[in-house]
Order: C-alpha cells, then sequence, then structure tokens
C-alpha cells in the first residue's frame, strides 16, 4: 500500500500520522508536547517520524503543517512561534533528503481550510472562507478549488487587516487589525481596560482575563462580559463583510477558541455582517458553520496538501 | 482564419472589435458612444456586432467586458451603470443563440486586471493585483495565474472595503468604504467640506469639484488640494496593505484617471503602506505600477477571457 505521512506542528502538540494514499482515517499516529522538542527540535522530529515510517510499504510523500510564515513553495519555515530556533529552516528540502520521498510544508491555517474543504465543513464547496479565531486570527482561502497562497505563500492574514484605525497595536505591530481587537487576548484586555477604567463586572481585574473567563460571566449575565464579545463580534463581522465582497465564497468556517463561545460571538458578528455588507447577494444562501475536523485539521490538511502538490507535479 | 469578437461596454463609449485567434492587434473596430445606445440597446450592439461580422471567417467566441455585477458564469448582467435598463439581462445567452458561437461575459475592473496580465504591465507575473481609482474604485485579481471570481462572480469589489467605520456613505450604501473616502469625487468633496467650513483654498467652492481641479490646484501649491489627496491616498495604502496581507501579489497596477496625478497620489500611497505593512517580505520585490492598456484594457481583457474560457471548454 502507498502511504502519506502527515506532520502538524502546533502550539501544543506536535503529532504525526500515517494516511493510505486513498482514504483519511489513519493507521498509525504519534503524538508528543510540543515543549518538549523545543530543544533539538529536528532531531527529536526525526525520531517521531521514524517511531511511525513504514518498514515494507512505500511512502508516496511527508507533507508538514506549521504556524507561518512559512513558503510553501520552497518549504521554508520564515519563522514559527511554536519552535522559536526554526529560522528560514528548510524543512521539506532536510525531510526529502532524509527519507528520500517528497515533502511539502504549508501554513496550518491555509492547511485547515484545506482540510475542511476536503473532508470537513466545506465538502462540495469551491469558494470556501475559513477564519480561525482564538490567541491569534488567522485564515484560509479556497477560490475556484484552488488554495489562495500569494507569491511568497504568505496571502489570506486574515487577522492582519485594519478594522479600527489607529487602534490597539497588533502582535504585528501595526495598529488597528482586526487581530488586535477581536483575539481572544484582546477579548481579555478589553474587560481588564475597562473595569480599571471604573466600569462594574463580576470579573475581578485580572492581568490575564482570558476570553474563556469572559465567556463564562457573559453567560451568567454580566453586562460588560457581553459587551466586550459584542464588540469582538463587530469588528469579526466588518472585516468578514469585506472578505465577502473580496472574495465572494459559499461557505464561512470558523474555527478557533474563541468561536466556540457560539452564539455570544456569532450573533454579533450575524448583526455586524447585516450592517457592513454592500449586496444581499453576498449572504443569499451563504452558509457560517463552524469547523468540522477540530484538532484532526492541521494532520488532515497536511494529507490534503500532499494529494494536491502530488497531482501537480505528474 | 479563426477570430474573437470583443465587446467592451464602457461609461463613455462602445467598442466591438475583431481580433485573430492569436494575437491581440484588431482587425476592425467600430465604436459608439454608450448613451447613443441606451435606448433599444440590445438591437443597437447587435447593429454594430454586425458591421465588423466577418462574412468568410469562423468567429470561435463573442466575449463582452461591462461593468457590474455581472455574473461570468451564468452570463447574465446583473444590472449595469452604463445601460439601465439591463437588469438581469442574459447577454451572452442571447448574443450566443444569435451568432451561433460561445459568448463569455465579465466584470469590465476583473477583465482589465486580465488584460494587463495577459498583454500588458502584468506580463509574466502569476499574482497581480490591479485596482483602479476613478468615479468609483474597482478592481481585479489574478492569484496563481487564475482570476478570481467568487460563488457568483462578486469578487475583488476592491473599492467596497471598510477603510473609516461609521465614515462618509458610499455608493453601496456602507458607511466608511474606500471608494467613499478615495475616489475621484470623494477628493472632490473632501475639498468642497472643508472649504464650507472655512479653510482657505485657491478652488473657489464649487458643489461639484473634481479630482482633476484638486490635482490642478495641488500642483500650484495649494496647500488643502495637497492635503485631499495625500488624505485618499492614506486611505488607498492602508486599503492596499489589508490585500497585500489578503493576496500577497508581486505587482499591483494603478488604473482609472486618479492614479494619473502620478506622485499627488502615489506618494501618499507609498508612505501609508509602509506604515500598515505588516512584515517587510510583502513589500520586498514588489513593484508598483500604472496600467499600459489605457482604453483597450476592456477589449483585450475580453480577448484575455475568450482565450481562458475557450481552454475551459476544450
Amino acid at each position: 500500500m502507498s502511504l502519506i505521512v502527515a506532520i502538524d506542528i502546533g502550539g501544543t502538540q506536535l503529532r504525526v500520522a500515517v494516511y493510505p494514499l486513498s482514504g483519511n482515517r489513519p493507521l498509525r499516529v504519534q503524538k508528543t508536547a510540543t515543549r518538549d522538542i523545543e530543544e533539538g527540535a529536528y532531531e527529536r522530529l526525526i525520531d517521531l517520524i521514524d517511531s511511525v515510517w513504514p518498514k515494507d510499504e512505500r511512502v508516496e510523500a511527508i507533507s508538514v503543517a506549521c504556524p507561518g510564515p512559512t513558503n510553501p513553495y520552497t518549504g521554508v519555515i520564515i519563522s514559527t512561534p511554536n519552535i522559536p530556533a526554526w529560522i528560514n529552516f528548510p524543512l521539506a528540502e532536510l525531510l526529502s533528503k532524509h527519507y528520500g520521498v517528497p515533502a511539502f510544508l504549508g501554513n496550518d491555517a491555509n492547511l485547515a481550510a484545506l482540510g475542511e474543504w476536503k473532508y470537513g465543513a466545506g465538502q462540495g464547496h469551491h469558494d470556501l472562507l475559513y477564519l480561525t479565531i482564538s490567541t491569534g486570527i488567522g485564515g484560509g482561502v479556497i477560490s475556484s478549488d484552488m488554495l489562495i497562497t500569494g507569491w511568497h505563500g504568505l496571502a489570506t492574514e486574515l487577522g492582519h487587516v485594519t478594522v479600527l484605525p489607529g487602534g490597539p497595536v497588533c502582535s504585528c505591530g501595526v495598529r488597528g487589525h482586526l487581530e488586535a481587537v477581536a483575539s481572544g487576548p484582546a477579548i481579555g484586555r478589553y474587560v481588564s481596560e475597562q473595569i480599571a477604567a471604573g466600569r462594574r463586572s463580576s470579573l475581578e481585574q485580572g492581568t490575564n482575563l482570558t476570553a474563556h473567563d469572559v465567556a463564562e460571566a457573559a453567560r451568567l449575565g454580566d453586562d460588560l462580559a457581553k459587551e466586550a464579545y459584542a464588540r469582538a463580534g463587530g469588528f469579526i463581522g466588518q472585516a468578514l463583510s469585506d472578505f465577502l465582497h473580496v472574495f465572494n465564497p459559499s461557505i464561512v468556517i470558523f474555527g478557533g477558541g474563541v468561536s466556540r463561545a457560539g452564539s455570544l460571538i456569532l450573533e454579533p458578528i450575524r448583526e455586524s455582517m447585516k450592517l457592513n455588507i454592500m449586496n444581499p447577494s453576498y449572504m443569499d444562501g451563504l452558509e457560517l458553520v463552524t469547523v468540522k475536523l477540530g484538532d484532526e485539521a492541521g494532520l488532515l490538511g497536511a494529507l490534503a496538501q500532499a494529494h494536491i502538490r502530488l497531482a501537480e507535479t505528474k
């Protein structure tokens, strides 16, 4: 049997899985905590791959999902928050040489979009937008059955669009990006700031209020907590309206921890979209859903990437 | 010889041109003022096509560029500012039946992008962004050699993204869109408003100051006029930075009357991009240029569309 080896370099777990060439159920999976491989990361990744590498069967390709920026054309990780030592690290080339098979690399959010499209909530759609809202905000876009990657593979940084000019400084250094006002940390920070400014809330002011804390307080009726989600949802709906005008997708798939807050965030998003969409045609029949693949998105996205890249090289 | 008949339904002129299947120099061109065909528009368009239709040679396809919204998959004009009577008008189907050849329809800004990519300033690029700034703001995007159209062909409405939340109402009805603060009329309106509010300027307050009037005053040293262009350029640079993060193109091509103001608008755009780009990689080697095709963009875009669509159906 021919096989694909998929790797997901996640923030918490590093996973390696072996899939049959046709099919999306893994034959073998190995996981380790990402922090366990930070020292000598590459060698420990090789050990992990070796532990699942088939003895007698043929591996057609290795395919890696990794937070970026990454360059899918050269297979180089420019930098990745999960393994800080990897700067301009030619992971695909190293793996390809080591194992003697083609190796592919993709941005994890882009590949999650690809995974949801091929195996998850987006099956059957040709134009899909995936938005993940958690510590950061990222995304991926499929247009006419093609993943948008751009010149150097840096496209669809959907959290890095300006929604509040002059607003808070984003993790990237630019003011007023979507990520700076609507990510999980931004939701927690907004509540802390409002309490510091004298607003009342059931949440004691902590230096590290999480979006999860705020969601719990909102469910118990805390007005400031509800407002914090409504505000974030308003910005997401504004950006999403722009994305609809730019990509005109038939489905929007929400992922990430913040989207698990359900109607607390999704209702304000919908309300904001009603205000910001230029023409009802963009919303007619548009599906707004949450992810189906969950933790498997990275591996399945890497698997989908392997199929696409192998087909291109044939 | 096999031929393509290309049609450009422009705001001022309606043009019909006959091209050889290989090559981009028209064998015959006919033009008429668009206002002359508003009455009985379809019949008059047919007359115009008849006047160039070859007697003995084979026409492979008819291809039409028209301001939208248009649906390139169904060939239906949803509505078009240039011929208001055409509402949900199945132009491609009508032409195809009348002439017995395939007929294709595309949004004029999208096709201008396609024309510049295939025959103009964008030749050799795989990832291109075209932004036209005139009465409205529109655009088109090529990603990995593919024109982005979206589910219903409504994608890349690049003038309809929010750059100033709560700002002036856009032609589409939404507040704060790029088109509402940086189009030609928006530049003229800003100056009029500032004069009405007491600002001094060499421009007498007119109800209909054009971007061209403002550009002339700016070149003569008028501070308010210069500020109006700097402000518009600032917003364009902000939106363009978002577009770079979203599409990561290797070239940006500016079209439309406002972009002919040269450094008056392009310098503020560059300055704003420096502030708003999240990572220098997006700018490294990026070309910022103006259009090459000028008035021929619509016809040549339609020609390019015909080649692509014919190849798809083979």
